[in-house]
């Protein structure tokens, strides 16, 4: 039976229909639209989670939440495809970068979204998030210097997971040309055969 | 040769003291005091890794950083102690959870944060952001009426993953005795003696 991805639109959930076609792995889309005015994800999501969010996979009768465990699932459901190259420090690395996607770099861009949001009211707290996240980009911008992905010479899951916040970040945390070697990789993840599938089984996505 | 851990006051590294105490591993503090005015970080700890986050560890000349990532390479170096019960729908919860713990519950509980810093400004992003996190309280007091401890039956690294965003929700995130299953498990990870010793060794922590 195929996997059940429940897919917001423009949201994190992208990176799993990426991932399964990278993996050439059969699933099925059910897609949900955002709430037009709060940008919010519709209540039938909590249908298929009390969480209410997405990404969330079905197969076999589990359901799976959290993007970084969603990706790990699907390693092992691929007998460990595009995890982490075999010696130590690669392993490393990937596990790193598996959770700090979402664990470090997600939270000052939410942090953006929210002061965003409160517009005048928020700009006293608009500099010093925007400088927590600029600690990140520049951390990276450095990494990607020395290779052409974040675990090595070869793409990995790492780089999926790390895909998500860094199109946020182009879109709405000031990362731009000044960051060539990010740039360069968001080219060469947008290059990607399986991405651009991703995004026609997906629908639109205004982060691409 | 000892594991370092380089640990800020106050903070997520905490749990990999007291990570480090479960398993009974050999570990070396070096502590770090916040700047009392900002209540960041100090600039030593961009020594120790350029995120220059807390919690880093090193060990053998690797410098791992990251808590979930730390978690997993600690449950690794005590041969799986504190990983997953054997069978399948434990490993997936445990994957939910130490992905979980930082990647959806922290984001929330930094918003508020900064949205009270702004104070007055603040005010109208407070309730939006409040009722996120009361999403994920709502969900994990549910989960909690089921068993004793996220996985299941047993204590795991889960546990100490979830413990820093429940006691920060305690202590600015409105989680109070209305939700008894969530405090009960607080109760019960703050009387496990390694909890204790761990305090002992990171000094003082105000969320405990």
């Amino acid at each position: 039976m195929a996997i059940i991805v429940h897919h917001l639109e423009n949201s994190r959930s992208q990176r799993i229909l990426w991932m399964l076609e990278e993996l050439g792995l059969d699933y099925e889309v059910r897609r949900y639209a955002r709430n037009p005015r709060t940008m919010l994800a519709p209540p039938e999501l909590k249908r298929v989670h009390p969480l209410g969010k997405s990404p969330v996979i079905e197969e076999d009768g589990a359901v799976i939440a959290e993007t970084g465990a969603i990706v790990e699932y699907l390693v092992e459901r691929a007998d460990g495809r595009l995890g982490p190259p075999g010696h130590r420090p690669s392993v490393l690395r990937y596990r790193h970068f598996l959770h700090y996607a979402e664990g470090s770099m997600m939270p000052p861009l939410l942090a953006l979204l929210i002061v965003g949001r409160l517009g005048l009211l928020g700009r006293p707290a608009r500099k010093p998030v925007q400088g927590m996240l600029d600690v990140h980009l520049d951390w990276l911008e450095t990494e990607l210097a020395e290779r052409d992905w974040f675990v090595g010479d070869c793409f990995t899951a790492a780089d999926v997971m790390m895909s998500f916040p860094l199109e946020a970040s182009v879109q709405r945390g000031g990362l731009d040309a000044s960051r060539p070697h990010l740039m360069g990789w968001l080219n060469r993840i947008h290059a990607r055969p399986a991405y651009a599938r991703a995004l026609e089984r997906g629908g639109p996505y205004a982060f691409a």
